[in-house]
């Protein structure tokens, strides 16, 4: 049922991007509604899955000791699949849009998406996973947020994914080129593989 | 009581969807100003009624079984009720303005409807009635902002009522077809029926 | 010291008003300014007096018994003043700006200023002083988010006060014409008084 | 490692200032991502090293008793460290942009400074460093949101830095001119000052 929490979560979070990044673009509401959509989904689903909805988000929790390796192939399936469910269900929503992929610059890109990923799990760590935030409410507003800030500060320089999962919902709709895919795979893992070793450098007693 | 608090929170959830939708339309403010009067409304009444609002609600929290069948008739009809009095006094407000139904196309508004009234439900189901989250202060925040996200990603598709009682005020306010009210029932409805049968699934153990 | 963190919040509530209204109108910011600023006042105040920064607030407490009337004058005199402070000091950061005065329909601006301080007020009672919400950590967020959508829903027709503290301040500005100050100290206390009587009335064993 | 999370946070804060501001500007857009990051960074290293993020709060938290004397010196280098890091990067990012500083009115500038600084400090010592709000889960978005509000109304005025660490930043990034950094050095630190003086005052049971 873990499965089916993390496919439900990534399908929302991956429709809400496509319905108000394509005809739309730039501006307040994307990152906003993306922001939103993350964090209703992370209160509705924390409790039974631990809400990662992207496989970044996965990669650091199991790094940092919270997520059985068993688990791990599954959630990042479940959350793939929900993100290629929502890409097909967005495009019949759209009447199959004509949409024009960006064309970011590389580095920048890549930079952008390894930091605001770095930030995104960095987050996730301290606010979910630790002992001393245990009783704190806030999670899943601090965890959505994180994205939203990213979207807006990162967004026009790289399309602003953070998450693998997200990087192949937005390529499927043609938000992004498929040769450009590595730039968030890269970005992203890398970044969850640092904030992981951040996270456990600045918690050395939490285990 | 339940049902003065259903109908003062349906009021002002339907007159802010009316006063900030006509003569203002797309953009950040309806969805923004719609999420938060519900949020501020769920932490008004939550503790008198559970604070739906919404029949579709109503039916899915009677289906996941908090709420009594005997109870169920006297909820509805005072959420539509107070979808009533607030067109009533929007009309008044707004000086009895020109307005022009939207002309949905019926298959993707119906799927819009039903996408995020499921998850309006699955929301609401997992933050307020499931033991594991008991003690989080923010089922106002999740519940009202899953409200937002859905406005701004179906909302221009279907109106974004994801509740048969703003459905009959929009009606009622000229902002949707008569004819087309049968979307919004079928859609929510099925929505709400579909998340009690996803959350029983995903928590077998909370009876 | 109870009035001095009454005047603290009342003057940055009406500071901001001033700022992003003067030179910035209609539009998303002066609504997620004001109800943002009203929030962080509340949690900052609310824990040494009640953080009402609204003489109908405090109408409404004292009403439901939870303010003691020797303080009554105290809080709505520093509340004044606090206004007072802020005009001037808006009207000195934004030098002396040519501001015009709204023109309102009056009964419309009445029954707006009446249902939205209503609303303020039954948020303010149930989330802040009700025994069955005491643990809650979003009081801020729900009264602050309260305004933001009055703003947002009546703002265009009544100017959206819902405080005779704001309703002096935006009068000394020259955002509101000093006859019709009137129209908010009626709509204002009216709703208050009614807030306060549907408070007991709901929940009747909170005394 | 405190000093880590202090460079971490205030460099993500800047990140998304530098980001959001240059090419972007007034709007919605930079108050809400900044108040944002602010908040998110807040949540995720609260537990670690209090969060500061800000010189001005570390004096504050300083003069209020609740920072150690020997760890002033290295949390305002760890900040101010973080700030210039971030110039760069964003530097970097947008590609050396053509920035024109603002030219703003000194007085004008001095007094917005102060006193949402002093907001700022006012706030965050009444919601992390007093007993009697110990238990509230919301002080990061009481905190993030005194930012957003204080960038709104009065970011056209001074800028809107309310930060001596983000007034490093954004000199280095060409927004304002070094001439005039004095203006955030004596109007953040005083707003500080003064902050400290009015907690204790207000709350003389709380050492």
């Amino acid at each position: 049922m873990k499965y089916l929490v993390e496919f439900i979560g990534t399908f929302f979070l991956v429709t809400t991007i496509g319905c108000t990044v394509i005809g739309g673009g730039e501006g307040v509401i994307p990152p906003l509604a993306i922001g939103s959509v993350l964090m209703v989904m992370i209160y509705a689903g924390g409790h039974v899955s631990g809400a990662h909805y992207n496989p970044a988000v996965t990669l650091a929790v199991f790094l940092r000791g919270k997520c059985p390796a068993k688990d791990v192939p599954g959630y990042m399936i479940a959350q793939v699949l929900g993100a290629v469910a929502a890409a097909a269900i967005v495009l019949f929503l759209k009447k199959n849009p004509a949409v024009e992929a960006g064309n970011p610059d590389v580095a920048r890109a890549l930079l952008a998406e390894f930091l605001f990923t770095f930030a995104l799990c960095y987050v996730v760590l301290n606010v979910a996973t630790s002992k001393k935030t245990a009783g704190n409410s806030n999670y899943g507003l601090a965890i959505g947020f994180t994205v939203l800030a990213g979207a807006f500060a990162v967004g026009p320089i790289s399309g602003g994914a953070f998450n693998p999962a997200v990087a192949v919902g937005v390529t499927m709709m043609g938000l992004s080129a498929p040769a450009n895919i590595w730039i968030f795979l890269v970005g992203n893992f890398g970044g969850a593989a640092v904030a992981a070793t951040a996270f456990k450098l600045i918690n050395p007693d939490d285990k």
